[in-house]
């Protein structure tokens, strides 16, 4: 393959699907990615940079010229063609831009105007859209006769002289219906549509709430500018739940397993060193009862149990109240309820474990005074720990930040610092240390 | 509504799509579910359960009568009626399923034999199916004029007259192809397949990758006895990532929204009592050096960070383990390169958090020696967190058992004990304590 051999690269690349192009590229040595694009000339389907991770992504487009990154791009699907400008510098991409034929560069421009992670970013500019007037067999002599066809569809869309979305027929409807029948006739006069400012994930919902294949995207006055397809929807789902997986763990959302160490090494040491900040938090409360530990070792040693315990329980409740929040069930209409019933779960599993705690910690070290002073403490903080998992979620998605974001480092810090104050606190008073 | 004013409540719900029904049935108490059901009659869309959380769904379709549900499973699509059948118990199974035509009944008992959560259980039964002499003529002319058509399609599949999948033409190409053209002349002739027996993330995870709409189900013959659509490898996929983020926070996969108090109370216990049997074990260790944080109580106040580091570290790399394998990109071919990537940048991330926190402990405590005591047990703990956090859940996977679900205990275990047992254990030995 290093032998620049582009007749037998080219031959054998020939049958392969753009994600099967893409594992390719990531399995290579980073210097010989771009390499391989240049030997496979106009045999390279770009589409198959869609596939890869973003950090290779932009390595690979960094490196090849912008005149062979315009002449792949020409060749995309609209929305493959955006989905790889988005990235790029404002330079690079004007540049290619500029290498473009007219009406896609403008088309290209103006999604490119649409906020990053709109609908309009994702939708297909190319679509088949007819009058109303127009019979079946109108409109499939059209489609016989027209080259430029998109690639594929699921549905005509019908349009008035202004633009504007009128209708749509599903294209089975369409097969089965008799050649004089109108369009009129037969199409759904209210579509599933989206507004190309939308969000994407709100989208993604909509095509999950009412199992669509594909939606009409309009402009602010109902115009018609495209259409999403369930594919892109499906990408936009997985990332979704990637990226929410990924910040409840503490990780990046953009991490991906092509990163090098050191992009690794820094995104998560922003993690560790919030963790560490909160950690010295916690510490400090501990320090205030150095006296007290030092009277009585046994509360050293059953201090983390109390505060991995409400850790556990707070996570818990916090994972449940996130995910709720992304798929759109938890919201206003049912945020109270939730918060009453998780703080009687945090009471009623606080009371069963410290029942437990309470009997393990008497039998262990012999003080029966430690069973109701870890017990009270249990309580105290698998409440707390209900109170700040469903609250802080649900508040910071109020303020418009992601929850998935900054919940857990919040949560942690409410159960660390409870579990200790409260285990301590509680002790000291008790055995008056 | 308690009115028992059926009329008024059918015209109400009349223009509902299914997922709205649903949620109305959420909202609802309990007790005027099935009686909101029986009400509306014929009007009643049983898909509509199909939207509604688990729980909801077993509470009504215990409450109703199995003429009633037999009666509304009948006008469902197949893979919805499966869907709501697969649920219940063996004895009202048999009973609804009885009552049933014995085409339907048949066709359901065959998609119940499947294994759970195989293809099989999600694929429609009604497809388009033709021979491949036909013409694109007579194969539109035969759509026209079938009456029991599938409610949507995107292919046609075309058969041998032994029922075994020769190849797929998009609706798209069938309406843009002239009349007299056969069909085996336009049709690919390797469309994508799925077995019957396959696992529905697999089948999710080829839908993801080729970007499909919908695919063949067939069985170990290669004969064609489905297809799955693509809105039911949405929901599959969903279902997937909702599970992996739950069972990460250390909840029940199953749990919803609409569980009742007591449900969750359960299902949370078992993984508080678990997190209850590491925190024991993390302070049994704790405990073998008594004497030692008698004598310096420092080491108690700062013990707790090295485990909460660790366990922050160990969660990051867990996470991204996890989610890489459930996405298919952690595999054997790149295993060993992202376990010593995952421990260069533990190391990488020990070393400068042990610098800080030593600098830290040392201006703290005024103690010059606690400065290379805790750097030396962060170093180890970090390292032994990355390990962990990648080698439990690969190990954990290749031996069948999800990595989601019992990741998180092993891994926190691990750093809990390493982190108290390195700091504990190179601070007496260093201050001879």
């Amino acid at each position: 393959i290093r032998a620049a051999d582009a007749p037998r690269l080219q031959h054998l690349v020939e049958d392969f699907h753009e994600s099967d192009l893409g594992d390719l590229l990531e399995a290579l040595e980073p210097e010989d990615r771009p390499r391989l694009i240049e030997l496979l000339g106009p045999a390279f389907d770009f589409a198959a940079l869609t596939e890869v991770d973003d950090a290779v992504r932009e390595e690979i487009l960094e490196e090849l010229e912008t005149s062979t990154v315009a002449e792949g791009v020409r060749e995309l699907d609209h929305d493959d063609a955006v989905y790889i400008l988005e990235d790029l510098d404002e330079e690079d991409k004007a540049e290619i831009l500029e290498q473009l034929p007219p009406v896609e560069r403008v088309a290209l421009q103006r999604a490119l105007e649409y906020p990053e992670g709109s609908a309009g970013r994702r939708m297909q500019n190319e679509l088949i859209a007819v009058p109303p007037f127009w019979t079946v067999g109108q409109t499939i002599d059209f489609m016989r006769e027209t080259e430029n066809l998109p690639d594929t569809f699921y549905e005509i869309f019908v349009i008035d002289p202004g633009g504007h979305l009128l209708g749509a027929v599903p294209l089975d409807k369409l097969l089965r219906s008799k050649r004089p029948v109108t369009i009129q006739s037969i199409m759904d006069d209210d579509p599933d549509r989206v507004r190309a400012t939308d969000p994407q994930e709100d989208a993604a919902r909509l095509f999950q709430r009412y199992n669509l294949v594909s939606a009409a995207v309009t402009d602010e006055a109902g115009r018609l500018v495209g259409v999403l397809m369930v594919d892109d929807i499906v990408d936009v789902l997985d990332e979704e739940a990637d990226a929410d997986i990924k910040q409840l763990g503490g990780v990046n959302s953009e991490e991906e397993l092509s990163d090098t160490v050191w992009d690794i090494v820094k995104s998560r040491s922003t993690w560790l060193f919030v963790n560490l900040c909160t950690a010295l938090l916690s510490a400090s409360v501990i320090n205030a009862f150095s006296g007290s530990l030092q009277k009585m070792v046994a509360l050293a040693v059953l201090m983390p149990i109390v505060a991995s315990m409400g850790g556990n329980a707070g996570t818990q409740t916090m994972t449940v109240a996130v995910r709720a929040l992304a798929t759109r069930e938890l919201g206003r209409a049912n945020a109270w309820r939730i918060i009453r019933r998780e703080m009687v779960v945090g009471l009623l599993n606080g009371a069963a474990f410290a029942l437990l705690l309470a009997s393990v910690a008497v039998l262990w070290f012999g003080t029966a005074n430690l069973g109701p002073v870890i017990g009270l403490a249990i309580v105290v903080t698998l409440v707390s720990a209900a109170f700040g998992g469903i609250v802080i979620p649900l508040a910071l998605s109020r303020l418009g930040v992601d929850p998935a974001v900054s919940s857990g480092p919040l949560v942690t810090t409410i159960t660390d610092v409870v579990g200790f104050f409260s285990f301590l606190g509680i002790a000291t008073l008790w055995f008056g240390l």
